[in-house]
């Protein structure tokens, strides 16, 4: 079978290609324990509009909170979930981005407050029972469907060819770690992201959420986490965003070392276009040399398609058959 | 050729080869992803006495710096290292266990003064020198012939069987990165310990170390950090001291977990028995019926070989003949 059937034959697939065969043969061959690439998840791996899966999860999780406390469901980021004011939840980010963190220390302490006291085990369990019934809202199926096809495809080669593939997300790791070896291929220890507090409950013997965040794994701590969970350099790193740039740069500085940058830039396929919150990652990517995969230009196919006859296949947002492309599709 | 040779026909060993029977064969075997076996180090896969290992590195460290600077010289741990005063280091550790850290805080700034701003990878050649040319101050050896032969025997076992052996240290992370590999067959993703905090240089795109120490590895984070690394709880925990305990209690709230107390109880191998710092886990191996591990009874040999004809086969306290015991060996 043709290596990433759904890439165009196009200079990106190309890079790609040639990545992985010097690493896997000839003389610059690395040994296999070598072969490591990391993956940005959301914007990278699945959609992040109209909202993060994550976030999806917990305006729910607010929403049920707030139903049964009529204070709470009065304070934010509750009254926003149980309202379904959206906004208030993009303002708090933007403000913070702004230099204003007022609305986001309630909007972390609500984060953490969804967990404390729960198990490891417990949180796992209510993440699965979410993605068994969610539905992303523009797409209008499981959030297995809104997962970007080629990548799974990179994911695969990458595996067949002796790569460790890891998971560097901004996103919380144990809310990550419930699928990714369902969708993705990728096991728990192999999940590097954001962590709430973490204590050891003698009482019970397992691992709880505390009453803290413990750290955001994005922009300059990718790298450090990276490093602290594999102890290598990457050779190959995907990512779609600005807090992607210093993992982009650290994969760049290995001596056969890959950068791609997901730009979405597809108007017609049901991944929207957007540059915001990548102009930073752009630039560097033009000024680095760093590959840029066009979702346009470089994807033949962007979401996976439903099983035949699955109750999902006609759902609407969900295209079977894409509107006719005139580039060439690999043959 | 008979499993773990180096161990005698005794009810641990049994306990032992009945755990990895069980979750490797018959009704409940585990699939080889859960087969997670988590072991400390200092103590635990080598030799802890006269001082912890990464204590010598230190010490060196530290002497080679005060050498260069007469004020830093008369200062602590730098008067200690450099004249060799090595009580004040003990003394140092004891009173921050009587609640006095007056003394801990100039040796954490020390080790972390140690690193900073050197990469990853500046140590790392660091440590690989220090162990190509350093001694065990009784045994007359290289560190690599410092290490538990009947649990280097182990680890062979368990990846033979499937399972992934991690080591959950409270030292150092990345200075045991350089090493496990080499000594225990442990990769650098499985090596959980004690983190300096890092930092990564935009200029150099690598991973550095700051100013800070990050975390400490020991008794309740041992395992938040098996959980945050890992994403399992593990089956089999191998210990010897109280800062292992609730990462032995972990392992043994696995429905088929098995928690591995090792005891320095041998007075004539060149493991000389202590049982300070121990006193909590025996006492709770004893109440929990976690299986003890007696250096004494349960070995048939302590240490290593060095190959014959080595230079270090004669060196001073090394035993290639143990002196004759009445225990018969495991046939």
């Amino acid at each position: 079978m043709t290596a990433l059937p759904s890439w165009r034959d196009t200079p990106t697939r190309t890079a790609i290609l040639d990545l992985v065969a010097a690493v896997t043969t000839g003389p610059g061959a690395l040994p296999v324990e070598e072969r490591v690439a990391v993956f940005d998840n959301d914007g990278t791996l699945w959609a992040e509009k109209p909202m993060p899966v994550q976030l999806h999860f917990l305006v729910e999780q607010w929403a049920r909170a707030a139903a049964t406390d009529p204070d709470l469901a009065r304070t934010e980021p509750y009254r926003a979930a149980s309202t379904g004011d959206l906004a208030w939840l993009g303002a708090a980010i933007d403000k913070h981005y702004a230099g204003d963190d007022s609305d986001l220390r309630p909007l972390i302490a609500a984060v953490v407050a969804v967990q404390e006291g729960r198990s490891v085990g417990e949180y796992a369990d209510e993440v699965r029972a979410f993605l068994d019934t969610a539905v992303h809202p523009t797409l209008g199926l499981p959030y297995r469907y809104a997962t970007y096809q080629p990548l799974r495809e990179l994911l695969d080669l990458l595996r067949e060819r002796g790569f460790t593939t890891y998971i560097t997300s901004g996103g919380d790791r144990d809310f990550m770690r419930p699928f990714t070896e369902d969708y993705y291929g990728v096991a728990p220890e192999q999940v590097v992201g954001s962590s709430l507090g973490l204590a050891f409950d003698e009482e019970k013997a397992d691992v709880v959420y505390g009453s803290t965040f413990s750290f955001l794994d994005d922009g300059p701590e990718k790298p450090v986490r990276i490093w602290s969970r594999t102890g290598r350099r990457p050779v190959l790193a995907v990512g779609n965003s600005n807090g992607d740039v210093p993992m982009l740069a650290y994969a760049a500085g290995h001596p056969q070392g890959l950068a791609l940058l997901v730009r979405h830039d597809d108007p017609d396929r049901g991944d929207p276009p957007y540059d915001a919150g990548a102009e930073q990652a752009l630039a560097t990517a033009t000024a680095q040399g760093w590959t840029v995969v066009s979702v346009r230009d470089d994807w033949a196919q962007v979401f996976p398609v439903p099983p035949e006859g699955s109750a999902h296949e006609t759902r609407p947002g969900h295209r079977r058959a894409p509107r006719p492309d005139p580039r060439p599709a690999h043959p």
